[in-house]
């Protein structure tokens, strides 16, 4: 069977993450029942990042085997159609706002031993803060709400000790199921325009919830809780209680991917 | 009774507009109920402008009476806390969405005179198109998805013909209850950045629909289907037939209001 590569993007917030769950929407099950309903096909999409609930993307990987190879841009138009209309039936109450929030960007006729999740060089991801007083509206779930004034500057120094290849115990969940705790995190940079801070990163693979565990240990440096030599402390201690409290899922997405 | 100004932002995805309706929600009842239980004053909050059913505010900008003076700051907090907490009670299943998507961003006490529809010398707005083949995901409902590759740079040009003292008749919707069609367009800019393209524009006000209106106009002339000079006698038609289709309110935003 044809694999076909996907790139795609997705407002995670009403999905319960990428990864099929038995109750409830997930990014997978929604793929995978528009794949069936344009192919025909049984197949199981696989995606570069399984990313938690309530997460976004502009830039997920994933490939699927299609039953015969198709023109890469009908795979993408077909996937598609029956992610905005589950029912086969284009017709809908407000056709701005389509059942799924899910777009696939683009499709590519990829050899077989291509996999979107172990060929996968390099993952690209931003967190997202929005720092001021007032509560979000517009920007509810979809960045991370800190009031108190934020040191973007001493948050940037601080990250650059988290890159490198390092021990992350203590910024992995306790249910993470990687082998290794060790890490390679290439670069982490943390800007701001306004009342905006964006924490922009990359590795070849991340933890379970490494980077929201980060993005909520550099807000303390950035309040100035911690001292960067604090940071280094929670590093050391391999210990995930020793780091921040694990920010917001709303925040994060999944940029980019990149491929070999 | 004081008289507070509030600046504010939403997502107008799940409201009926800014405007009270009998059986819907609308933007202007979520703060109207705000503000009573925080206040117990049953006041209407006026809003400068009366943005539509899925149009989105970065900048809206509204005043309210309240019974007595309060800091201004605890205004922005209480309201913010109700618009978040329509039941008083702060527990909720997912706390990064809010029963409302709307969010004081600043209150100011103001004088009595002040009206935030009379007083207002200026609106500004931006409509947002993404031009891509593939859908929407994580932008659905927050911009207008347009296919077919439009020219932004014809855009900006013809965009100049609607700039200045005109009868924008063709340009209003054909409920439109304002007096008068003729207004003054101060500034409209078409850039694109990527795929993604804003038109940025201003006036002291606008007619119903007119921001939607030109901006469909303007996609005609993108995709190369209308010449400047058919922009230029839509315009001069004085007849709503005459102008492009009516853009989707999701790709416009009230950016900013002006007062003396």
């Amino acid at each position: 069977m044809p694999r076909y590569k996907l790139t795609l993007e997705y407002d995670g917030t009403p999905y319960a993450g990428w990864q099929r769950q038995n109750d409830q929407p997930s990014v997978q099950e929604a793929i995978d029942d528009a794949v069936r309903k344009f192919s025909g096909a049984d197949s199981q999409v696989i995606g570069a990042g399984r990313t938690d609930a309530g997460v976004h993307a502009v830039g997920q990987v994933a490939h699927v085997d299609l039953p015969k190879e198709t023109d890469p841009f009908r795979v993408m138009q077909g996937i598609n159609f029956y992610l905005f209309n589950p029912t086969g039936e284009p017709e809908q109450e407000n056709p701005d706002i389509p059942p799924n929030r899910i777009a696939i960007l683009k499709a590519e006729l990829v050899p077989d031993e291509f996999s979107a999740r172990f060929s996968a060089t390099k993952r690209h991801y931003l967190y997202r803060i929005i720092n001021r007083r007032a509560r979000l509206g517009l920007e509810a779930g979809r960045a991370w709400h800190v009031v108190e004034p934020l040191d973007e500057e001493a948050m940037h120094k601080a990250a650059q000790m988290l890159v490198g290849h390092h021990d992350f115990t203590s910024f992995r969940d306790t249910a993470c199921q990687s082998k290794s705790p060790v890490k390679t995190l290439e670069q982490f940079d943390v800007t701001r325009q306004g009342e905006e801070i964006h924490l922009r990163l990359n590795a070849r693979s991340f933890l379970h919830h490494q980077v929201r565990i980060m993005a909520g240990s550099l807000a303390m440096v950035g309040k100035g809780r911690w001292t960067p030599s604090d940071l280094k402390a929670a590093l050391d201690a391999r210990n995930r209680a020793e780091a921040g409290p694990t920010a917001p899922p709303g925040g994060l997405y999944l940029v980019r991917v990149d491929y070999e």
